[in-house]
């Protein structure tokens, strides 16, 4: 028996997008879903309670942030993540490769795993695909994802091919380590840069593995939208119909609104908690710099479509100033609010795919949000 | 009709501290009480609902913060202060003069009022007790504090009187400008250093004013304990029974205890909120430096003894993780902890009073706490 099941309730006749349901031992999520990121043991500003409040149904743990700070000792001592931060829900943890790639120098990676420095206290570690199980372990999530090579962008060919083989090899070793399917699940990730044939042979070699769910890996890294749709859409008929596709850090409402289109099923991104903490507000009509001048004496709400705390309780007014004094409760509304219209955009997109409407919904989106509409599709 | 009353409710035959009721338009509180400073129209880290959630029934705003920024144009556009933090309860502005009195040079300091230069941008402004009642009678405020000339420690008695006495003509000088005391109350403020006669003497002429209330200012800074506490004793025969009596910034447990001891109603500080996010915690048995290595591995509340949604939900070792990696939600945590500590402090020395056991309290309160007794009486 698998931790972490999918069933594919519905694909939505007119665009082909995806209405499931994912079933862990923590609960279940329908998808597409976003999941909000909780780096350091806690989605930054939210109280687990607020996170149910806006239905956030999943969170990311950040592996390697967890691993130097608190460190695997007092997660242990504690029970595990979920017992730590006081979160019962699901929890899906990376592999801490994509924080730890960014630290390490090239020379410091081989085939074995790869060298970095701690950016807390400067000690060095050493993270192979098989640690990166074991840490997982202890922090009890109940969605691991493998230690995989991120591919920078750009990259070049020999470079992307490399990694993905690479990444398919780590994923060998993943597998041979994970000895607890039952309580946790195990994602692959499929890699291989911007190059349309090494996405398809990586989609192929990932998903030849029989896991609960895959990741799509190395994008969103700089590249047009364009260019990361492409990518999507050339995997989309090798990745199995059954399993759920997470398309690992990305969160922008475009971005998640276009991927849906292409069978994406799972989301995860910084972006609503970042931006909030600086006085950006996302909203159906595109995004709101709080602290401008124009909203100094705007009694409105942030989003007046939007039906989140924050904007049923609190002024443009009122927020600006709350950021400009540099308070902690404007940071904490906007991240409120963020979160809450990224799971909701997510939940819209469900009942437009269930009801069959999912194009309609994307040209709406974009209509509303005064963008050019972009979709290929 | 006045916009604040009170009624002194019951003396506790054992100590004669007070317990009582204050009544205002924005709904009435118990006393004695702690009021959580709101210094930039929000109580640092907490939303309007999480102080109900604490039973915290009056909270503060600072006068100079909110007119430097974000200025009484956005206020007074707002509807007032109430409506613009959608805070609902009773609110007491102070005058401003505290602030202004730290930043003003001493030659800056006149009979007519105070000249100073803006923390924010420099620009120069002139607060006299005729602009402090206007700003705050924009605030709409329930109960708002005259400009007063907050004495230093230490100063000679020459200075300390001369200060007393203009905080009494100052006080004239804002009842003269005083046109609507059906919608806001006015407190004068009781000064005259740490020289016993130059505080009676205060007192004597602040309260031959018919106001609804007083404060007393210009302690706990930086004064022993013991010349606090004797500077109430020498005046507490001569405020009047039944007009509530506010100690000006005091908010710490063992100066509350001993000050309720000598008939002091009302409490206001920041100590709780800024200790709380710099990861030091309240508690019924003293402070506890949350960020100490000693709780990294601790999976008990901060305080057993306690009830507050904190401690029920999330342990030492989870709230020391959050402070070390500086983390909001720590902040937020701690200073919502402490909040409660306090407020409920207050609620247990109402019951003591109320049962004439406020002795025995204080007895009780310094045992658990592992403190000295160094209660006078």
């Amino acid at each position: 028996m698998s931790a972490v099941t999918y069933e594919l309730i519905h694909e939505c006749r007119q665009s082909g997008a995806r209405y499931g349901r994912v079933r862990t031992e923590h609960g279940s999520f329908e998808t597409p879903a976003f999941m909000p990121v909780g780096t350091q043991a806690t989605v930054k500003a939210m109280t687990p309670d607020e996170l149910q409040e806006i239905d956030a149904k999943i969170i990311l743990g950040n592996t390697y942030h967890l691993w130097m700070r608190p460190g695997m000792e007092v997660i242990a001592a504690a029970g595990g993540l979920h017992s730590f931060m006081n979160w019962q829900g699901p929890i899906l943890t990376d592999s801490g490769g994509f924080q730890v790639f960014s630290l390490a120098r090239p020379k410091d990676i081989s085939e074995e795993g790869v060298s970095f420095s701690s950016h807390i206290d400067g000690s060095r570690h050493f993270l192979t695909p098989e640690l990166s199980i074991g840490i997982q372990k202890t922090l009890g999530s109940d969605i691991m994802m493998q230690l995989d090579e991120c591919t920078p962008w750009p990259a070049s060919y020999d470079y992307a091919k490399n990694s993905l083989e690479r990444t398919t090899r780590w994923l060998e070793r993943a597998i041979d380590v994970w000895d607890h399917p039952e309580k946790q699940a195990l994602f692959g990730i499929v890699q291989g840069g911007m190059y349309a044939d090494l996405r398809q042979q990586s989609a192929r070699e990932i998903t030849s593995f029989d896991l609960p769910g895959f990741g799509v890996g190395g994008l969103s890294v700089g590249e047009p939208l364009e260019t990361m749709l492409e990518m999507l859409d050339v995997i989309k008929d090798i990745m199995p119909r059954e399993k759920p596709r997470y398309l690992m850090g990305v969160g922008t409402p475009v971005y998640m609104v276009e991927s849906v289109l292409r069978g994406i099923d799972m989301f995860d991104c910084v972006y609503p908690t970042r931006v909030g903490r600086n006085g950006t507000a996302i909203t159906s009509k595109g995004r709101v710099v709080i602290r401008n001048a124009v909203y100094a004496k705007d009694f409105s709400p942030i989003d007046p479509d939007c039906n989140c705390y924050v904007c049923k309780n609190y002024t443009r007014a009122y927020l600006r100033h709350l950021i400009k004094a540099n308070e902690i409760l404007g940071m904490r509304l906007l991240s409120w609010h963020n979160l809450y219209y990224l799971i909701d955009l997510m939940k819209q997109a469900r009942e437009a795919i269930q009801a069959d409407k999912y194009l309609d919904f994307v040209k709406e989106f974009y209509y509303k949000g005064g963008f050019v509409v972009n979709s290929s599709k």
